[in-house]
């Protein structure tokens, strides 16, 4: 009733995640430490203030990944439990993997590496692209598949992200590229890789209810109310972070107003449809966090947020079911729609901001 | 299925919003900038302590609107997905809106509005009030009408509270009557003026079960922990503000407990009303709102709390039911017994307290 | 519906309660005051920044206690509402003795009792103690058994409190010993002596559906993702307490893993089980609270994390078919395993963390 049975050896996912373990209490004991204690009273407030000023942020996005988002893929009613299950088995495995894999890529340059919580944060953002990415082959495949997409997906990201933003030197403070467009695409490709040949038909128990929808509804509430905190976390202090969340606080605002325009537009009896509502509030979000911390004007936040919520609803209504059949490209829960499209939509306003802003300030 | 169809014409929903999305668009191009990057050192240490002392506040508000009071509101089972979203939208149109009248007046006196994190605060108090005042139509109007009533109360909000603190001089720093009293009578008189002549009897689908009691009663749960929050965020830092915290923790633990004691006196059983718990606790804080950071002894806010769930549960038991006949007044949510009445309550306490108070310090 | 009316004379719990509520403000008036207001500037200063660094943490326990502990209790589907309900009036019952025996206490030896936030806070550890004992006893008590329950228990609590952290000089920042092995024992006693004669068949409503398996994993999350802040709030600003947030962390997140691992290796057909997963997921934040702020290698945690969710896994599967048998002992919610053992090897941890530490700084 709770997880679904892992193929037939039912011994494989507690191997692999046992063996997972022990190799990573072993990198832990070989590698990783803790400051030295501070000796001195002015670097004990310095450190006091530091988790001061990151540690509610840390909670807040935990509670995004923990609760929201594990709320958020609860729809289908009879897999709620096991999607949720999912979820949080992944963030944490994903989490330490990336631990490890960061770990070793600084080990070689710098020796013991010193476990702080900027670095779980980092993590922690590793996970994320896991997450989402598992939205497109939700409930169609077993936690061992979930697991080596997890064990693929890091890697891949992380030297993703290093090309992005240590070489191209692309500022995304929010993650729209390195997060939200790179896990979408992944997700999608896993998804064409895995159940290529069947053109699957809806699993009977893949209908959302309305219970089901109410649950998942409160998933999207939690990741819209914290998600200002997950695009200014890693912002300068200052007016840079103050910024960034007014901007994301507009952008998912106008994503709100817009996604019942847009679905109540599109749906024939003027209804809103749960799916929308759940995906495309958090449009803006997404399209948001390249440009949330630059200097510009209110207004294209609030215009960037309506715009991707419009892209999101039109994905959903239109560009999904083109994709089943032309491509039979299977996306259950819509990354495409909520991270690809507005995501792509976010890079491109950074690329306007940035050819109009310097004009300003130099 | 998700949302109540608008009246006749599908149309007039997406209509009104898109109109006001591209009049709010229009608004924040011509006259809403961000404050200018602070040049200094010291200044960017001013923005990120005020960052760091108003976003969790600013986030623990955001929580027990959108979670909170959207859970609390789902307690009719099969209407809880649309009074969750009903209760979204609302709060994201009022909040624009309110931005924009206040952007307004400012604008008159001071010119180009500076955009802060304050003054969404402020936007977001507005929006505060038609959610309460939708409480007393919940499930009998359509968007479009919640719309309507959101559109006419905000002004009015603004207006009685420039009349009530600006020109009386009225301390309220959680919104007491500002906005608890405010906004139950303008939902009563909305109610009354909507659904005037029909003596409605129950909708069929209006009789909460078990599993919508425990969602709301999760809403209640959710409103309970962050009030604190809501009360002390526009305190003074400092021993004001540690006062209102504690003053509303103890005024809520105590409408808790006297709120069991009332409601299991009144049911003829013994056994709890969920109606009765799910507002009975948080009457305290509603009544607590006004008096938090004065500076009177603990047990006035512990004796506050107890009375005013007290006054609550009599209301929900007698009053509601009395209103109804008498009056053909439909208060579906009981906006009256939470809002009104404590708010009542509070205001005599705080009369009280100014008239004791000034006699120690001097 | 709602709460299981007491035994036969109904009117037992509102005179519980009410006299306790009138005590209660007879103490308050009598013996209880705030803090003078800070004359100067530097004080307010002072106060504000006790607030920003406890406050957030206060609440984030709040969450956990209120909402997260009362979720996890609903795994019984009829009997869901009921456990959020008395779990709700067991804090607040409990915590408000607590600060009436702790300022008793200080009453004798300094006068006036100055109330502060941190004065609430360890208020509400002792409640804590109270919501996990009853755990054993869940479903099977009447409200009236519960209070006097917490009524014995508080003060208990307080003596062996003192016993082990002043006399015996223990140090226990997240309650491992104080409160989790405390409470756990208190709670198995006490279900013996009520239900010490009757092998009492489970009741027919007590089994977990799928849906009610679902919220209780929520409360689960609530819990596991703010179980950093209840371990770090009593420790010292600055490396110890982003020590204690790390361990934490770690601890829970190995935990996570490796419930899953064991339970899948226990379970014959390799499914996780639900119960597992509520309950071994916490398993490593018990078990850390002792050493989390103690300067030891990371892997330490990551070890007692996965170490103390076995424990916890073996538990349910071996030891309360066990205890059920042999000793007649029932433990509705398995705190022997969660609370009990987890804690047993905490403590045991913190003894050779004491006996190796010395050498390394010395």
């Amino acid at each position: 009733m709770a997880v679904p049975p892992s193929t037939h050896p039912h011994r494989l996912l507690p191997l692999f995640l046992g063996l997972f373990q022990g190799a990573l209490l072993l990198f832990f004991t070989l590698f990783v430490i803790y400051d030295e204690p501070s000796a001195q009273a002015e670097d004990t407030n310095l450190v006091a203030n530091q988790v001061y000023s990151t540690f509610p942020f840390f909670q807040d996005i935990q509670v995004m990944l923990v609760v929201g988002l594990g709320l958020l893929l609860t729809f289908l009613p009879r897999y709620g439990f096991s999607a949720l299950t999912h979820n949080f088995l992944l963030l944490n495995f994903s989490m330490q993997w990336a631990l490890v894999l960061q770990g070793l890529l600084h080990h070689f340059h710098h020796g013991q590496i010193h476990l702080d919580l900027h670095k779980l944060l980092i993590s922690e953002f590793a996970a994320v692209t896991v997450l989402i990415s598992v939205g497109a082959i939700l409930g169609r495949a077993s936690p061992c598949q979930l697991l080596i997409v997890a064990t693929c997906e890091i890697p891949t990201y992380l030297a993703s992200e290093w090309v992005i933003v240590s070489c191209l030197g692309v500022l995304d403070v929010g993650g729209t590229i390195t997060i939200h467009v790179f896990s979408c695409y992944f997700g999608l490709g896993v998804s064409k890789a895995l159940f290529r040949a069947t053109q699957q038909p809806l699993h009977p128990k893949e209908t959302p209810t309305l219970r089901s929808d109410l649950m998942s509804l409160v998933g999207t509430l939690i990741l819209w109310v914290f998600w200002p905190s997950f695009v200014a976390v890693l912002c300068q202090p200052g007016d840079a972070q103050h910024r960034a969340i007014l901007n994301t606080l507009l952008a998912m605002s106008a994503s709100s107003i817009t996604t019942v325009v847009a679905s109540s537009l599109l749906e024939r009896d003027g209804k809103l449809s749960p799916g929308h509502l759940q995906n495309g509030s958090l449009a803006g979000g997404v399209a948001i966090g390249m440009v949330a911390d630059m200097a510009m004007p209110p207004v294209a936040a609030l215009a960037l947020g309506s715009l991707s919520a419009a892209v999101c609803v039109l994905g959903f209504r239109f560009l999904t079911p083109l994709l089943g059949r032309k491509l039979t490209l299977h996306d259950q829960c819509g990354i495409h729609n909520l991270h690809g499209l507005p995501g792509i939509l976010g890079a491109a306003a950074s690329v306007v901001a940035v050819l109009v802003a310097p004009k300003d300030p130099s």
